[in-house]
């Protein structure tokens, strides 16, 4: 079993969220869509961890593809760990792959795991484009 | 008991609504900001009707403030009738409060009553301006 | 390209879904996380196409992956149509893959692609079980 | 201007919220239901405080009407602290209005004010109750 010391080598990027009562859906337990949104707000955090300037430029980072594994249901009062990084061999020319887990601090367990495949985006041009190089030196870096 | 056929007389600009399973929360009832949305897509709704133009040019609508009474609880499945009005004895300068209704069609009655001041704002200047004439006219055409 | 009338030949269980503005975040298209309650609708909606009583006993389904591709940003307003199908050769003792497709009105074209693994669940005895004769029968019936 | 500290004694009963990117909509301000989400989470935590066990027995608190004044618009990212009282004198037989404040650690000022008014029910009867005395007695002294 994974502590979450043990994860935080792993995943040098990571956040805490709360879950709020409101997260939970009828059948009381938080909603599937809601970890997905605690993915979102951890690559966010990423990109601000690789110091990617999220949001303040032309160059942006679309979400192509996401995957999710639910292996133990959260309910609230929960406070979650998200651990996010790249997959290294994963860069191509203009995507990669993130892997994400959420640990909860109730269980002591992994809950959640997610792959999601980003593409580097040109809001000026709209369309995809190559990473510009600091940006991948900066993830190779963050991650080395 | 107010029927849908009336409440069609009284709110011009009306809207239906499917509740989603997942607008429940853990007390088994649609959640409390769940009909928040479905009163601003209701508005939203009237700005077409008016032919506001919501998002098109630099002249926007801002919410300034909301009361919300929650009559009845819905769950799902249910398909709300949601109408909505501007007071016309509300409008002033660079504001106007609308009223808002929720008729739920599995109960037959209305579920909330709601009140929004909504303030005329200038999103180049970045400040609240009066209501442009042809808005005014608009909006005394549509509801007279 | 697919037009609508060959996707309804495809997914016999489908529902159409009004994209509501607030679903869309700051980047200006439906956030990520919307799409997966669209299909989550969607699912519910198939459950009801096979008869299964969603909710009304102790044994329920449970979500335990969900894998999406998002291929075209969709924005306000638009309607969705979604589809849903059971992937029959993925039928296991317990679970079973759906594959599911989200088609864009206004794009005339399939947005998102997503397959989910649901387990057949018993909320009494808290644990996976076989799924019931009926349900499977069901299943088969509807897609047959 | 109000301070946090000065808040921190008026309203004893608070709690922190990080803002999510995804909190925001397609006005790149956080959407006008965040901030209900924000207040039902503190009254939840309110709750707590006043050591009411929420959704432990078959009495709850039931959101009958919500008063929402959005004064600045907050954006991601930001910590937003929620400030959460009774206001005494609207205490009755089965109701109270409470009264919240979100602060945004970004602004340094108030962004938003709410009333809210909560009854309180048993779930086993389904009908409105007279408070119990030690809830009363409970929120007497938290706030006194």
């Amino acid at each position: 079993m994974q502590t979450l010391i043990d994860l935080s080598h792993q995943y040098k990027s990571n956040m805490q969220i709360v879950v709020a009562w409101g997260d939970m859906d009828a059948a009381q337990h938080v909603n599937n869509i809601m970890y997905l949104r605690y993915l979102e707000s951890a690559r966010i955090q990423y990109m601000e961890d690789i110091q990617f300037g999220f949001g303040q430029n032309e160059v942006g980072i679309i979400l192509a593809e996401v995957n999710v594994k639910y292996k133990i249901p959260v309910t609230f009062p929960d406070t979650l760990w998200v651990g996010t990084k790249t997959i290294i061999e994963s860069i191509e020319e203009s995507s990669l792959w993130t892997e994400q887990v959420i640990f909860s601090q109730v269980h002591q367990k992994i809950t959640t795991i997610s792959t999601a495949r980003l593409v580097c985006y040109n809001y000026a041009q709209l369309k995809k484009i190559v990473w510009p190089d600091d940006v991948k030196r900066q993830i190779l870096e963050f991650e080395g």
